[in-house]
């Protein structure tokens, strides 16, 4: 938990981005938005929350800095584009988004811890840019937000936070730490869509 | 206004954080939402202003540096969800708001004049970290923007930045001074909510 | 290419808030909004894109060191308050916006080309900060967000930016470059609105 900076490895950041930036291009398409148009869901759904929590740790943003991670949001575009519709059925979009917020939320986390910021703070920074790229696609697209569906969303990005902070502070290697954390969160939000699993919603009152 | 840095005792950003932070576990208990994501609307509510005041100053992020602020958040949402329903009846939501909406936007103008920044930016700083927080808040959550609202909402927050800066430049000690500020915005918009006060809207044309 | 901090000229800086944000006042008209939240929504829109380009870039935040943009933001709305309806027909507001967009376009890819970044993550954060003012105002109004008309928009933002990076690796003068680039932009987005013109829409599949 010392401040060696960088610990993250790009390819890491390179991979949710670019599973994000799937997610935010299959929801262009959707609403039948252009190529030009799904390209923009594609970059600022993939590069959002990363974006943001490297704004906060006022560490470099990652996609300005690494020369592959924009190019790379753009071709991810295109493959959404001109691949057959049947490849990308209903539920891959929410798959997608469960696979970008269990990985941005154990880098986030991991990246915060890195930069010296206490634990708690450090998973918050962690779910809000596992969250945030889902709520940055959704506002801009204006459908309502992923994070309002019943099924558990944050509460996966927690367990991915939380798993992260939990293993850096037992001492766990890095890979295996942030393996078994984006596994758990990923797996969590699976479950809750496949059994369509929901924590209680707020009942008091009648209102 | 020298760049005395950091002028803000750390309990005024807790304090107005707790405020906004209780205010968003409010909204997502009346949308029904869960436990977590009531959590999650207290985070994002609560240090919203404050994160977008820190971020544009260049400023170290409050609640990253501040190991108390994430949880206490937290606690907050724990708060509203534990507590009778009965405690937080229609209109608390709006008289915390309004509270949040002083605090922050007093913060924000005189952060700003400790970097050096120029009063009408610092003002023009203060009022957009007074609004942010019900922004994010409700944005997340899907319902019209506050700020949208018949009553004085920016004009309440407007008058606590102002009289922030006119105290500063006339040397009043700053406490005293935040004091006066922030009661006089948060008492314009508990009269606006309560006697329904308006500015005029705008009425030219018919279109 | 070089980084030389800073290149860009205040006044285009100046310009192109002016010019959002005068849309952003249009728009809080529209909605019937007070003088006072109409100014709040011209600062909104005019510093919304360069704020997010400065921040991402880790530049001052050009609004706050420059004392006389957002008193000239506030000067804005009160001529768009002020003065005659007719002045502001229908289309004007997509017009100021089209400029807006073109100009911020060119701006923020001039700008983090200056910083040192590659050819395309600039053009990517030109686009951005392009089409950040008016999704900025449009979130806030709670409208449907401009980017998703089916008239070119995205589009004029990327050829914006990509002529800008195209002529700084072609060594163009600076502002016959940024010119020609806006103007480009410029023209075709109004092109587009005008005449109708749109890319066609995502059209695989039935769903």
């Amino acid at each position: 938990m010392i401040a060696v900076v960088p610990v993250l490895p790009t390819w890491l950041d390179l991979g949710a981005t670019a599973i994000f930036a799937l997610s935010g291009a299959l929801m262009a398409a959707r609403l039948r938005q252009t190529l030009v148009t799904a390209t923009f869901f594609a970059v600022v759904t993939g590069v959002g929350g990363g974006t943001i929590r490297d704004l906060m740790l006022d560490a470099p943003v990652f996609w300005l800095r690494d020369p592959w991670i924009a190019p790379m949001a753009l071709a991810t575009a295109l493959l959404a584009w001109f691949t057959p519709r049947q490849w990308w059925e209903r539920q891959i979009l929410e798959w997608l988004d469960a696979a970008g917020l269990a990985m941005f939320s154990v880098l986030g986390t991991a990246k915060a811890l890195s930069y010296g910021v206490a634990p708690v703070p450090a998973m918050v920074l962690g779910i809000i840019s596992g969250c945030a790229g889902g709520i940055v696609r959704d506002m801009v697209a204006g459908v309502p937000s992923i994070i309002m569906r019943p099924e558990l969303y944050v509460t996966a990005a927690a367990l991915s936070a939380g798993l992260t902070a939990t293993f850096a502070w037992a001492g766990l290697p890095n890979l295996a730490a942030w393996t078994i954390a984006a596994g758990a969160g990923f797996g969590l939000r699976l479950a809750a869509i496949v059994w369509n699993i929901k924590l209680p919603g707020y009942s008091r009152g009648k209102e």
